[in-house]
């Protein structure tokens, strides 16, 4: 066979990489073939897996040249020098050395090793400034500056040791916060100082040292003082919109009992569908068209991504400002409730001057989205429910979803109505007194609204069946409600202090 | 290259449908085109899911042609006028209108949406007829109309509330139930009344309004009076045997502690085969062949599929009654037990009066298959074992799983005896005073059977490991007799009442 | 198309198999083929599984013939007679007759049917002798030899009954040990007699019946003396590399909560990103090159496999001795503690003489490697991270782990003082008085570090996020302790005894 019948033949296979009959990579810039000189040697996994992303296969350049529907770049024109360059390494770890306290001279380069959203930004300015208003970049101040919730993690979290006859909660320490609740929250990562390293490519070079690193949390407060880092969903270094679509990847962070959305929607029609299909599944196209490139919804589906139908007619746009889908927050602070207004939440304070976005008996607190604003979401939603579901079905599917908020935020009711009666009586500490999260009957109040309230609820959301009865529901939401006034009983039944 | 060489390489490459030189598609019937008029915009994800299956791509009279052994429909001949055409939209929305309650005028056509078993056994009648001898088909009236069963439903799902010093079990509602239990088991689904709406297509169009809809439990009961529906498993708009097949969809219902046969499977030798495998494996294939096909079985393989040597000799015939292989119902009510003779399970009346297959001292009650028939469903499903394994592997097997029947059944005795002295000291209400399953050391004796002995039961008969023990099995099992029995000694500390 | 191009392009697509265009396979010798005359029908899922195999593709000569970066046996020479033939039945199964105590006349040859590392270790000697000083392989051993592990074994697993006012612990059995504990421990494999039976295929003949068969557990006692079996991992008959290297199969033992390696990797970006791209991965190389073949590893590529560069330069050998990458053993009995120096670990004995690798006040007992050992493992560990990480990166993440160890092991100390202070005031029975596991202070004092703590570090180990908190971590460590403290105030309030 000629050249070119055997070059056709092995591109219609998708065979041509294994003839090494590379297809045209486009150049480097000057400073990335710098990098690759010594970093081949010395991080080749991460060689490896840029290689095998999209920026190291594509320029600016092409992607801008792409129609606006399956553009995969929101800026209007390519950064400055980059525009016939693939996007290596100094496209973005020596973009504006000067914003970045953690970059180092290095090599013949400036080069700061935390690439933030600021950077990302050059190409993809739309999604870094949706992101920013997306509650989850400000997932660590949302927790830590807010007093409440601060104590529920150093409970949660901190050593306890013997003091005597009780039990002392000491201080976890930021390593520990750092690997537990900011692990997904996010820390804040300073530069503390700097440190020289003898290094085999090199000899010796001063690297910065970064505060609470490595961290990869969604919130994470960067050197720069930007709020996130992209690569929590679109992981290091593929960059993978794929990825990001995959709900494992939501999995990382939204899978504990408190916020159990991927083993909800694992045992979904939706996520049996997937896990049985994904292989004959797109998911690197934009748009991205239901039926065609999958037949359920992954996280990504119903929360972000651009849909279309296989005409090309968009249906729902993309976001990386997730809420604006989301009529309800399901996770409850006690009490499932309509989301925040912004996505900074510590200026929230409820009826009861609790830092809270509901007050203790449910009444929401100011600040949060209006009910016709709620509607306007939930009709946005049920467009995506709408490709494949007919009016009445999504209809009752939501009637459901609104029982079940109600149902749970009832029984959030009757669970607060009993460890505020221990307060009162004095069996124990309440706010005021005490940490409200640190006593047996508290916990139990807390793994009534945090676990099973929200369990159940995020059941009904995404139809998990079994996950809102016995696998974390109501089976657990109804036996811890028992055994609270069990203790209630015993409470009453003390001499009063 | 000229068109015949490139049209072959792309046969072979499996890239034709990528040059848009679609196969020749089998003709829609005038009705399905209609459909698709309208449809194609207003549910493109349903019409796109439906265009990759394969009632799309072929016609009743092609699949009738098929070899007996590789046949996947199981009518004698093609009901009439639907020989020649794809299996469309119309084909089963609008089959037999005036046995549907739910068909309303639609277009030109009369169109039901709640597809059912009697509009698939047009083509599947032998599979329709299997289904409604399945215990799962009857999953709603095993549930709703056993009195036993549906207090514990209540009880698990009630809305609690205070009541002064105590806690108030309300009833849950009809949206509750629905989205708890229901959902697997399924709801009744019924018209009660039509509604119209302004449709973008064909402007006002009126529908029928369902109750307790969408619902996709297996023992559904639909608006024409069957039962069940074939999509809880044959995923909609797909209706794919491969999905059909995979573990996943059986692990939308039995997932939880109650039932992990999903969880236990996936730790299991062959779950971990099939995670590790499965995109080397061909699911959509019938007659299915182990070894080729799959090298480790999933819950169909065991229980549902036709399986054949690669020489064609048929294993074991496909059954849609899936206990057909099982000589025990590992889940106990309280005790494990043979699977009753019947699917409408109901009837059964135990030694002590109450609606169980199994007394209270674990006395098997009438209506149970014989040990002789039990024997034979064992070998039956040792036959399946048999493809992979040599006979001292089975026999030895079964005899651990024997054994381990027999041990969680006595632990259930010891749990029955002490939640039955708590009755007879006056320490909690049971059977004939009040509910049995809401008192505290009532719901530890549910868990001890619910969750724990079929756990260990679960884990014993797929292998399943430390799900047996520290998992949810042996451990929690022996913790939770050690909690009734300390409970117990304070009941018995009491005076008494 | 004549027939070379259409061969070259079925070649090219991978699709020759499809044409029946089969690549020539090696020749099987005399004494294999015999065995496929009749297990072609007796056990054809055996046989197919296997055809789909290395061993079936391949001579021992060919597999020598690769150069030593990529080759697969780690023999010098083909063992006798085998060099030309495929890896068939024969070559496994009747090797070395009279040192297999289950060796049968099986029609022309003498076959065993339980073939163990000493039939591998024929082309893989290097692999079968790293195992055998793997701790695993001495799984059995190290917990039914140690008397206080098994008495947990037999407390955890013991059948309850009543016995007048309390509960009776009765000898589990050995069916049930080999159910529970043993089906990951392995159970001891003995000929016990011999059983004929008619067969289809060849008519009556005689095999050995063996005790607590079957079992796959990693440290199973074979009946030719040596332990464990390598099909644990590389799962019969296809004993593929690609499924030792996927996670699910380590998964099988490591996914309880006392040791959920695979659960908290499943939730780690390491977890999500291979959940993402596995279809794109390789896990058949040899070498195996991060970056290009995967992009975040499995249990295997940072335990076990040999890893190089794109180049062919290796980073980390190949080890089947899996604690040679590793500084600590999490795995907390009752502290986490320095490996200990050999794999058979019953020779342990603690400061205070229990048959512990720690005492019970943390202090580690002879016999484990001193620190030099640990941090040169450690950096062996380091050099994998490497690949995908930068210094900084790496150092960070082992310093949180170590605070994370020393935060645990703090906290085993307050659970364990608490158990003391029971065991000293006579509220509970300790060791020297009863079983140190039978009671509920005890009980929870074992879930306290075998469930949370554990729990705990490997979520620190892997970055499995909310695993350390929430799901199974800290929340409930903490919750552990706070009700060891409440029931130890309640026999604090006790008259003395």
């Amino acid at each position: 066979m000629d050249r070119d019948i055997l070059l056709g033949i092995a591109f219609l296979c998708g065979t041509w990489p294994a003839l090494g009959l590379a297809a045209e990579d486009p150049p480097l810039s000057p400073a990335s073939r710098d990098c690759l000189e010594c970093h081949e040697e010395a991080t080749p996994g991460v060689v490896a897996d840029w290689r095998r992303s999209r920026h190291a296969r594509t320029t600016v350049q092409a992607a801008l040249a792409k129609p606006p529907a399956s553009r995969r770049v929101s800026v209007g024109e390519a950064p400055e020098g980059t525009a016939s360059f693939a996007v290596g390494c100094a496209e973005c770890h020596t973009r504006d050395p000067d914003r970045h306290p953690d970059t180092v001279d290095h090599g013949d380069h400036r080069m700061h090793p935390v690439v933030t959203p600021a950077d990302c930004a050059a190409c993809h300015p739309v999604e870094a400034d949706q992101f920013r208003q997306n509650r989850m970049a400000h997932a660590h101040g949302n927790l830590v500056r807010n007093p409440l919730f601060r104590d529920l993690m150093d409970q949660a979290v901190g050593i306890r040791s013997r003091d005597g006859r009780s039990l002392k909660v000491s201080d976890p320490g930021d390593a520990t916060r750092a690997d537990a609740c900011l692990a997904c929250h996010g820390t804040e990562v300073r530069v503390v100082g700097t440190v020289t390293r003898d290094t085999a490519q090199a000899g010796e070079m001063t690297f910065p040292v970064l505060s609470h690193w490595p961290n990869q949390g969604v919130g994470r407060v960067n050197p720069d003082g930007t709020l996130g880092t992209c690569s929590a969903c679109h992981v290091r270094h593929e960059f993978s919109i794929a990825v990001a679509r995959k709900a494992e990847t939501c999995g990382t962070c939204h899978k504990g009992p408190d916020v159990p959305a991927y083993p909800v929607w694992s045992v979904s029609k939706h996520g049996v569908t997937v896990k049985s299909r994904e292989a004959s599944y797109d998911f690197d196209a934009v748009p991205w068209v239901p039926g065609r490139d999958f037949t359920a919804p992954t996280c990504a589906a119903c929360h972000a991504s651009e849909l279309a139908d296989a005409s090309g007619r968009v249906m729902v746009p993309r976001t990386h400002r997730f809420a604006d889908r989301l009529a309800w927050r399901l996770f409850g602070l006690p009490y499932a409730h309509r989301p925040p207004q912004g996505p900074d939440t510590t200026g929230l304070r409820s009826a009861d001057g609790l830092p809270l976005p509901t007050a203790l008996d449910g009444t929401p607190s100011p600040g949060l989205i209006d009910p016709a604003e709620g509607e306007a979401r939930e009709r946005r939603l049920a467009t995506v429910c709408g490709a494949c579901h007919g009016t009445s079905w999504v209809t009752g599917h939501f009637q459901k979803l609104h029982h079940v908020i109600e149902e749970t935020n009832r029984q959030t009711r009757t669970a607060t109505g009993m460890v505020q009666e221990a307060w009162a009586r004095g069996c124990a500490r309440g706010p005021g007194q005490g940490s409200p999260f640190d006593e047996v009957i508290e916990r139990r109040w807390v793994e009534s609204w945090l676990f099973y309230g929200n369990a159940t609820r995020f059941a009904a959301a995404m139809s998990g069946a079994d996950y809102g009865v016995f696998a974390e529901g109501r089976w657990w939401l109804t036996k811890t409600l028992q055994a609270m006034s069990e203790w209630l009983a015993t409470c009453r039944a003390r001499p009063s202090r």
